[in-house]
């Protein structure tokens, strides 16, 4: 296990005093329990917007607390559920009394968490809405998931409702969009490496030296089928294609395109995939009008990539060109 | 070797058609010769910046073409000088009437073609200043340099000399800028991980399972030493105990601080890593009053990170904040 690490059990806590020294300005980092906020939390009046998840995933969730995105993230240890005491703090933390939405990957362990830390909440007289993304056209049922795995679609429900929440959107309505975001949002990814998890010190999965794994999920959970090592031009055709389909994206639809790195890959890999997927979205009609190409959910040093599409309309084409202004993505601010 | 590619020779023009996709809002990609310049260039009345080098090292430099850092980049093949003629044709391309500044990495192909472009340009009428960036402590002559190298320190004056020439700062106040930039700055790299240069299919070097070398080059040249693996923080002090001796910085010097990735390790990594240099640079009285932490300048999928620090004065640390709108750095625009 090659990494740039110090003892395996103090990584995220030293992950997360790294944030913390390095953006004051954006987000304040709470410890036992672990959660990040922005800066100038609560925001009175203003809905606010809650994920996490297990890290290893890194900028998701902590790099995108901060304006016009999260107002929280909750990191669990590496690949692992947070607790409900981290999502229940941090949702008490953020609270600017117009309510709370829960941004939940599916997977088991977030769902029952963040159910746990939202009835808590209202106990406590906090409104608060979840949303679960589904948005993995892989596999129907996964390792850690029951149903399809939330995945890509995460960060960009995470911006749009982040957008949202900064025009004063109410509760519902910011919490409707992030199921029309979920609904209208299609990904899939691949390995071309396996990642290590730094408390198993060996690989997740093993892969042959000319294999890939189409279909993969973020904590290296199996994909559809195991392969001979093809060309990116094959590759993307085998992630564009069954995310197409799924759906499915018409002749006419705007859409935009997210070309994601697993963390290993490097970026000029990243721009020779979206060429071919902007064939193949011209191939099918589909229009890319936004794009965002870059490693923003990885599965800790994987080499991949995953493909998500979201259908645009005026409305999400607006709120994504909105400012936002985070440690992981920033733009107009 | 396990790459997101399609033919080897076809990487570096599939990779600018990607560009030329995504960002057509910031950037105009010409081909043989190839370069990328700012979609609205030539900027009248401005100083233009151009720099270049061999592919490989994305974002650096197409990625920092736009508003506010580069006028113009010329990618080479990957790991490979680009040619005078790329030169040449991005400084006519990019000339506002107010000359061009070549920002050159300390390469020696690097630097005789782009004396050459600037011969050319000049005879044709133009104003160009060059200026050499060789910050890299780790050696003083390395297998493609004579005397020290030219990294990390390179994106940070592309970064303040564009501001600079934004503020409509003359050609000879620019490139003074950018050699006191260089004079101010130190770096030093590490690798875990060989990277493969996907013409010659094989790993540049051969480093074992328990290895890592230090003050490694971009090109994966050989470093200070090649040692067993250590925790990030002696890694950390390993690099960064170097470069604060080298300027030297003192007690009260205020810095930027540069944690960047070499292209194959995760963001979770780097902050980690610079959890470290917080540490190191207070017990020294050094003060990190801006910082950057990401793969900035990569060496395709090599594992690893570099360190650069760079002494801000009040007019460094005004043009690093000015808005900056490219494909791999923006903020306030």
């Amino acid at each position: 296990m090659k990494k740039l690490i110090n003892k395996a059990e103090d990584l995220v806590k030293e992950e997360l005093q790294g944030i913390a020294a390095a953006h004051p300005d954006l987000v304040k980092v709470h410890y036992d329990p672990n959660y990040i906020i922005r800066a100038d939390a609560p925001v009175k009046g203003k809905v606010a917007t809650v994920s996490g998840g297990g890290s290893g995933h890194e900028p998701m969730h902590g790099g995108f607390v901060g304006f016009g995105m999260l107002d929280a993230a909750c990191p669990g240890a590496v690949f692992t559920s947070p607790t409900p005491d981290q999502m229940l703090e941090a949702t008490k933390a953020v609270n600017g009394g117009a309510g709370v939405l829960h941004i939940v990957k599916n997977y088991t362990g977030d769902i029952l968490n963040f159910e746990m830390a939202a009835d808590l909440a209202r106990s406590e007289g906090i409104e608060v809405e979840a949303v679960v993304t589904n948005d993995d056209v892989a596999v129907q049922d996964s390792l850690y998931t029951a149903g399809r795995r939330g995945v890509g679609v995460t960060v960009l429900a995470e911006k749009l409702c982040g957008a949202a929440a900064e025009e004063r959107r109410p509760l519902k309505a910011v919490a409707d969009l992030a199921r029309k975001v979920n609904a209208h949002g299609r990904s899939m990814g691949m390995a071309l490496t396996s990642c290590i998890v730094p408390a198993a010190g060996k690989p997740t999965f093993d892969l042959g030296d000319d294999e890939m794994e189409i279909g993969i999920g973020i904590h290296g959970e199996p994909g559809r089928t195991r392969m001979k090592l093809k060309t990116a031009a094959e590759i993307v055709a085998l992630l564009a294609q069954p995310v197409l389909d799924d759906l499915p994206f018409k002749t006419g639809d705007q859409v935009l395109a997210f070309v994601n790195g697993m963390g290993g890959t490097p970026l000029i890999e990243l721009y020779v995939v979206y060429n071919e997927l902007v064939k193949i979205c011209a191939g099918r009609g589909v229009k890319i009008t936004r794009n965002l190409i870059g490693s923003y959910i990885t599965s800790l040093e994987m080499a991949g990539t995953s493909i998500t599409l979201l259908r645009l309309d005026d409305d999400l084409t607006k709120l994504w060109d909105a400012p936002v202004k985070t440690p992981g993505l920033r733009w107009g601010a």
